[in-house]
């Protein structure tokens, strides 16, 4: 029996006695036989409920949810007050043909310069970018059949090695060969479909890409799962002319964030094979980071696309809630989760988030989502819209991180908007971050665990890695109770940052509290369990899950050890424009450091 | 380990092929030491999760919420495409003063006539309506204060009565004398507030009214939550000038159907004091239907308005979810509860509803309301209007009652309403009513307990009802996965609803499935556990509740143990009009053979 906590409304809180003091998270590192023996224990009946109530109880969770009087209703989904639009923007037809909309968002970037994509080896390291790639194949100085020969390669190279490290779950080299030569076909009769035309791009074993089976990294959820169709994202790019290499790898249902994946290999950091690449979207952040693909798309409910887009160093968008259409994708009916595009650039971000967007029917009724647009980078007007952005910073919680060279390089990075655009930096707090934590675990662990039950109580749960397992028996402690006390919590948390966002047009922080970690050598086989890890990884992404708002990674530096850094742009809900604006004028800054993998990366180049 | 079962989306499913087969609920009926024993056993660690385990396998919950994939997004909260306005109604401006919109009810109304009412006591009995004492007021033959008076000496004598059968929980003679001498003086002087002056009206325990405590039938609620003030639908009856008697009785919590309360005594049915009055609203039935109140307001989240309004041949109103601004009550956050009104006709409803309407703001934007209406039954057109109304009846499901007296009564309404309107039957089908039920209890029974929670925690566990506690250990088996799964269902059954709603403008059952059941003597002290009863009473109710419907139940006649029986009308989304005119149609045609409650009823006429 504990002692009750009555909470004020939100709108009663005094912010000025907030003080940051995360609490860290209580749980064991685990790998190899100890892992898979506390695993057997948890499930047990009796024993195991009781180890997860400690474990729970160390962590204030029950605390936080049953012994608390949350003023607030529940908000069971991101819900908004009508937004304003931003200067400087062109709009997005949502129910435009994708064809229609890249056109759109190419009106939108800066002039292209040949000069400078054929220039490129003799200065320092710059990926190819879709308009290199669309500027290539229309000089028919390379064919889309090439590229995808060269990528045959390299994918079937990876498969011989060991330890496996795939960057692709399902392949089909034939698949690949026929996209390619249709859109070879396509340029040679001067009729290709959309400057994505030929684009190679990969997309996260979660989301349906016909004719490829979606294990979402499982070793069995295509058999009771059959994919007929692409989902809605992906079809959207197909018919701008997308070639989709395959299915690239996870972790298993999305449920961590390493990237760790017995099943088929853990897909390594293309800046160092012994090191995470982050996840759940692993294999996407890492194909685009090596160089193999242009883009690719993941999904997003606890920084799955931000994360490892950030230990990888490139740049992943974290769409708003409803913004993009879930249909096709395996968690379609969450209130966390997002498909958006991963790509090594913001203007190819920007390029593929304007082919694939577009709110389900159901959503478009029930969130009345603001119609989409993209900020006007080629617009003389730009570097005044960038000046009147006032960014929020909540200091103890930026400098929060396992080592300050993460917070350096990103406020060495705001330093620099500052200076060169003179945006206004603004002191924020704020309040019940380990509540939002809460909530936001609460949320996507009943989600996912809805989902996955029926197939666990068909006798599919032993199938699943020890990971996933002891997420399960922790997902299945929390009561309806504790779902909907998350829910009131919801609203609070919402309440705080609209407060926010009158004040500033962007919260920023650090991607990530930490650079990629290292594989621990026992944890290839039968995965870990890291709380501290998760922790570091997760410190900064969830704001945008629970409550639906846009966010970016991108690279603004590198570690002492040359591990890619990643500053997060946290827009309002439907204001992708403004930062993926900022985005692009922060990486202008500070790409030129931008370094070169250490593998695959210029295969392409080479040939 | 279950066999999983997979169901086909909602738009794919032949209800041609559906079978009515309302499954029994399984558990014993118990009362006195074997209940409180079988509280203990349940609520004790291990023996009591294996005991509920084993009766939710017997009623098949875990089968339905966690071995079955269910294809559709959740829904969390009724949610609907606009709708329609309806033929020949008046608007209520939702945001006017409720005075102004009782006023805007009142031209609605048929023409009063006052001979009606002074010749009442020669023909069939009939409640004093509104206007009655309206026209009593103005013609100053009764002041309110003499009204009072009568009152306070029922309520004192009751109050003496062993066992307890009290009306209400909190009272307060010289509070109602100070309301009723202002009132009087407003008279006197010639500046009634509305209509609505110097009507006595009770409020359920679980509604805030100042400066009554609230204690929602526990012992204990009103300690940990003050009430500083109106809740926003007392507020708004207040202004018009209604006389306030005290908080009536209620099932503990709002969690049973009967009306029993060990705490402060069970509320008799005024047609058969040794039967129950239905619940959870007990006390507000018994009060209206006993003609000592005009109109009382309750709370439905599981019928908990209808119930005890068919029990006890009153009119009760379920607003639609939404409508009605819930701050203020005790369950102010859920998805499934609403406050609405009972009286003794359709047209005092129609006046109470008036005055009391108007979402909360945060609904305003989140529900997007329809704006509310009232049918103008005072127009000519209004019978041309009834016979255009389609009404769809499920006949399996409609005939499935405890006593064919029930469904013939029922079906006698309307054979008379198609007899004098031309309103055309139409057979539907609606599927999955086991899902909806287990839905339900899943929504209603996780949002009550979080409410609860910090309180249990903090001791309060044990001060609760035995019946409360069986259900509480119940609510806590729910895990968050299975509250979400019933979220999915909540969304099938919407959209079989919303077809049914292409074809029909209203649904028709009876409101319960038996009349009054009688009250066990053991069940007075301890309470009882009865899902046989509950399962009749509740049977044709949860579709309101679980997808937001209007519905109200009108008394059509009695068995021939002269208990009332109710028909249900089920409207569209924000149609309460539809219902209300229908209603009073049926009332209209059945409403002769009003019967004489058996006691109190008289008190004021005597006088």
């Amino acid at each position: 029996m504990g002692k009750k906590r009555v909470m004020v409304p939100a709108d009663e809180v005094d912010l000025s006695t907030v003080k940051y003091g995360e609490e860290p998270l209580h749980a064991p590192h685990l790998t190899g036989f100890v892992f898979r023996l506390f695993v057997r224990i948890v499930e047990a009946p009796l024993i195991g409920p009781w180890i997860i109530s400690r474990m729970k109880k160390q962590n204030k969770v029950d605390e936080l949810l049953r012994n608390t009087v949350i003023p607030e209703e529940p908000m069971f989904k991101p819900e908004y007050p009508p937004q304003e639009m931003e200067r400087g923007v062109v709009d997005i037809d949502e129910d435009g043909r994708p064809e229609d909309r890249v056109e759109s968002a190419l009106t939108c970037l800066p002039h292209y310069d040949p000069a400078a994509f054929l220039g490129n080896s003799s200065t320092s390291f710059r990926y190819w970018k879709i308009r290199d790639y669309a500027y290539a194949y229309r000089s028919r100085n390379v064919t889309p059949s090439m590229v995808a020969e060269n990528i045959i390669s390299v994918i079937e190279e990876i498969s011989g090695e060991k330890p496996r490290t795939p960057l692709l779950i399902s392949f089909d080299a034939e698949g690949v060969r026929k996209q390619a030569a249709a859109s070879t076909q396509r340029f040679e009769s001067g009729n290709p479909l959309s400057i994505l035309d030929g684009i190679f791009m990969a997309i996260k074993d979660d989301i349906d890409c016909y004719p490829h089976p979606s294990k979402g990294g499982t070793t069995w959820l295509h058999e009771v799962r059959l994919v007929n169709e692409d989902a809605v994202s992906v079809a959207r790019l197909r018919r701008c002319g997308v070639i989709f290499v395959g299915k690239a790898n996870m972790h298993e249902m999305g449920m961590g964030t390493t990237g760790n994946n017995p099943n088929y290999g853990t897909t390594r950091n293309p800046h160092a094979p012994e090191r995470y690449t982050g996840g759940s979207s692993s294999g996407p952040a890492a194909i685009v980071a090596s160089g193999l693909c242009s883009a690719a798309l993941g999904t997003d409910g606890g920084g799955s696309v931000r994360i490892p887009s950030s230990l990888c160093g490139v740049v992943g968008l974290k769409t708003t809630y409803g913004r993009t259409d879930m249909n096709g994708s395996i968690c379609d009916s969450g209130t966390v989760e997002i498909i958006g595009p991963i790509a090594s650039t913001v203007e190819d971000v920007m390029l593929v988030y304007a082919a694939m967007l577009g709110s389900s029917p159901a959503n478009k009724i029930s969130l009345k989502p603001s119609p989409p647009c993209l900020p006007n980078l080629s617009s003389y007007d730009d570097s005044n819209v960038l000046g009147s952005l006032r960014l929020g910073k909540y200091t103890p919680w930026f400098n929060d991180v396992h080592s300050t060279e993460v917070s350096d390089k990103c406020e060495d990075a705001l330093n620099q908007l500052s200076k060169a655009y003179g945006c206004e930096m603004i002191e924020i707090t704020i309040p019940e971050l380990h509540e939002m934590r809460t909530a936001h675990v609460v949320s996507i662990g009943s989600e996912c665990l809805c989902g996955l039950n029926p197939h666990c109580e068909d006798g599919k749960a032993k199938k699943l890695t020890y990971d996933t397992r002891t997420n399960l028996a922790l997902f299945r402690s929390f009561n309806a109770a504790d779902y909907f006390a998350a829910q009131c919590l919801r609203r609070r948390l919402m309440y705080y940052h609209m407060e926010i966002f009158k004040k500033v047009d962007v919260i920023v922080t650090p991607t990530t509290g930490m650079t990629a970690p290292r594989i621990p050598p026992g944890a290839l086989k039968s995965g870990e369990t890291d709380l501290e890890v998760t922790g570091y990884l997760m410190r900064f992404v969830v704001a945008a899950n629970l409550l639906g708002f846009p966010a970016i990674s991108v690279p603004v530096g590198y570690d002492k050890e040359g591990l890619p850094i990643g500053l997060q742009l946290i827009g309002r809900p439907w204001g992708e424009a403004t930062i993926l604006r900022l985005a692009s004028a922060a990486e202008n800054l500070c790409g030129e450091s931008r370094r070169r993998p250490m593998s695959y990366y210029d295969v392409l180049k080479a040939k």
